[in-house]
């Protein structure tokens, strides 16, 4: 336990010196880190697979799913994914150093904002250790250094990759400490990490919703997070039918288990008896159960009826909670109740009620006829994405590399004092 | 304990619920509410005198300090000075709704961010009552609720400030519950508020750093805050010395008691015999003490020998640390080790040392050839402030209006879907 605090104490201690170097890297030397990241994974594939095989083993033997091994895996297409993501971070523009804004004073003072770097970011995060390469390219190249505390089934796998970094960091002329791995599986590393305030600006957990509650709760240093994704269509009276099916399908069946599918659709009455037995084949097809309220299943036979608890569920499966609405508001109010301020999406021809929707609907991304599953960074032309944020303080919806940044105010004067 | 509790809970959630309704205000109708407002702050000058006096007369039996009742005193001044906040509140533009980007993907969806309000926020402030109408104005202004919790001893004014508010919200139709005053003087009362991060969205506490650490402590909701403000000037070589003069004494004299007063000067060693003995007369008549390095002291026989502590204190008082430097590296290498990211400022001539300061200095507001007095919402053109951030996550500065929101993303479409 002492050890345990003694080395986040230490890791934490040397971001921080870290950080102020990398803050003012030039864009060039952090595009030169990420790209030679990138050949060096490639140059490295056997090493890296050769530690990912030592957690493989680990994982059979402690018995862990097939699902489980399958994210845990570094196979060639996920080391290949992880060269393409940092390919890809090296060509996005630099955030740091633009100036948002900046306007005179009548006293003749010129005030502006300037993008800077947050400082040390701590990523807490499971099984996956890809996400050790992309989180480290997305605070690197917003000018951090991070801290990363990956899931203990996967630690061989975490070294080997952050020693790749680590080498293209030094070769670079940038402090190896910019980027280092927790090197334990001792679960009291995260609560340490979470008590290092003084050296650690900003906490970003991504895995499931008991991980993140864990950080929320013992966190002192600011957590940006979602628990869930709880999104929903709204079939508006009126609407274009089959562009709401469309929608509807693609937001549930395309990839239903990630936090941006739809769990809940909600269907004005008017085109509900139009509406639901075209929805509804086009869902059995597909394997969708039905969970509907009790107009739905008087409409479609084969749904089952949803009891309280399937309103507002995350099902993250191909699972499907129905309710037919009197009213745009009911609608409004079901979503306000049981959403998750993640996505919602409105499917409609009036204007009138799109503009109320857009305006009212209190969710990080809110769609007119356009399908749930593009709140993600990439879809909404923010470049790559650390993770979604559905609180509003700081980042609210997909964070990119400006997420990963804050302003300060920065002012040119000839003398201007106060009067 | 358990009466506070509901108290505290049943106050949140009716804040919740009207935080819906104030989003989606109209700018008319807050600006009616905040004018007329001032108009029954002017016609109810009496009666709130009256109750104030219940509290300046509890405060003197206690046996506060003269300079504590004069800042809870609401005199025609103070009430003046709120009338007048609320007047320039409600000229300020409304930040919600404000499209701050919008931007077309090759599928044709058009995405953009616009502003919304937060939601509800609390506030946690010591003795001023001021701060009752000036924080519920600025929170209103931006859609956002607001749960005031102020110092035990204003407690009549404060309940007295909120039912003007209240008075103005109800016949403008808006719910009553987004301006509360918390109406009990049980200490339990802000650790249960820092605990209902179901319903409030944001805390910002003002007022002494022992307050504020309380918070922090305590806070499972985000906080915005500031502990302290250890603003330096840096004295270049080669600078224009009758500037620096210039511009320290305003940094350091014009209110020496606020968070944005100078508390070290560093001078290059260059300038330092000629600059300090004409800027340490200045000092001297302004009853300024200095407490310096060895070579400050050498050149100032009348400076007092600095101590370790003396370095990074908030004096908050006329009272200088003063030290010379060898370089502007070891100026950044001191305002790193004991400013608070607060207030920076360089005088210099130089291009290279202007534009390395500028961007290497850590702190909400780095100014060349000005006083750090700037940092200051109204000085730097936001309008009226809530207070200044340093901490880095959502806002970094002073905290105007905009800081009061946050951004969602909305996207228009014709059916598009994810392929």
């Amino acid at each position: 336990m002492a050890d345990v605090k003694n080395i986040i104490e230490s890791m934490a201690q040397k971001a921080r010196l870290a950080a102020r170097k990398v803050a003012v890297l030039s864009t060039d030397v952090k595009n030169k880190v990420l790209l030679s990241t990138a050949q060096k994974l490639e140059d490295s594939k056997h090493r890296l697979q050769q530690e990912n095989q030592k957690d493989l083993k680990n994982g059979k033997e402690k018995g862990l799913s097939p699902a489980f091994l399958d994210r845990l895996e570094l196979s060639h297409k996920v080391i290949d994914s992880m060269i393409q993501g940092l390919q890809e971070v090296a060509a996005l523009p630099d955030p740091v150093g633009e100036v948002t804004k900046m306007w005179k004073r009548p006293n003749g003072l010129l005030v502006g904002r300037t993008r800077i770097p947050l400082g040390v970011i701590g990523m807490i995060y499971e099984s996956r250790p890809n996400v050790t390469i992309d989180a480290a390219a997305l605070c690197l190249k917003a000018g951090n250094s991070v801290l990363l505390k990956g899931g203990s089934d996967a630690l061989h796998s975490n070294l080997a990759l952050a020693s790749v970094l680590q080498e293209a960091l030094a070769e670079n002329g940038v402090p190896e400490d910019a980027v280092q791995v927790v090197p334990t599986t001792d679960r009291a590393a995260v609560t340490e990490l979470l008590a290092r305030e003084e050296e650690i600006d900003l906490i970003i957990p991504r895995g499931g919703e008991g991980l993140i509650r864990f950080v929320v709760e013992n966190s002192k240093i600011p957590v940006l997070k979602h628990y869930k994704g709880v999104c929903h269509c709204y079939v508006d009276k009126g609407c274009d039918e089959d562009m709401a099916i469309e929608i509807c399908f693609n937001s549930k069946v395309q990839r239903p288990g990630v936090c941006n599918a739809m769990e809940g659709m909600l269907v004005h009455q008017d085109v509900a008896e139009s509406f639901l037995p075209r929805m509804g084949e086009q869902f059995k097809k597909a394997g969708v159960e039905l969970r509907g309220c009790e107009r739905t299943c008087q409409i479609l036979p084969y749904a089952v009826r949803a009891t309280e608890e399937d309103w507002g569920t995350e099902f993250l499966d191909l699972i499907l909670a129905v309710k037919v609405v009197s009213s745009m508001d009911e609608a409004m109010d079901y979503i306000d109740r049981y959403g998750s301020n993640h996505t919602e999406a409105i499917i409609t021809r009036d204007y009138a009620r799109a503009r109320r929707f857009l305006n009212e609907v209190d969710a990080s991304l809110v769609l007119v006829n356009a399908s749930t599953r593009f709140n993600d960074g990439g879809q909404l032309g923010l470049g790559a994405e650390i993770g979604i944020s559905t609180s509003k303080l700081h980042a609210y919806g997909p964070m990119g590399l400006e997420e990963l940044t804050t302003t300060k105010f920065i002012a040119f004067g000839d003398g201007q004092v106060r009067t």
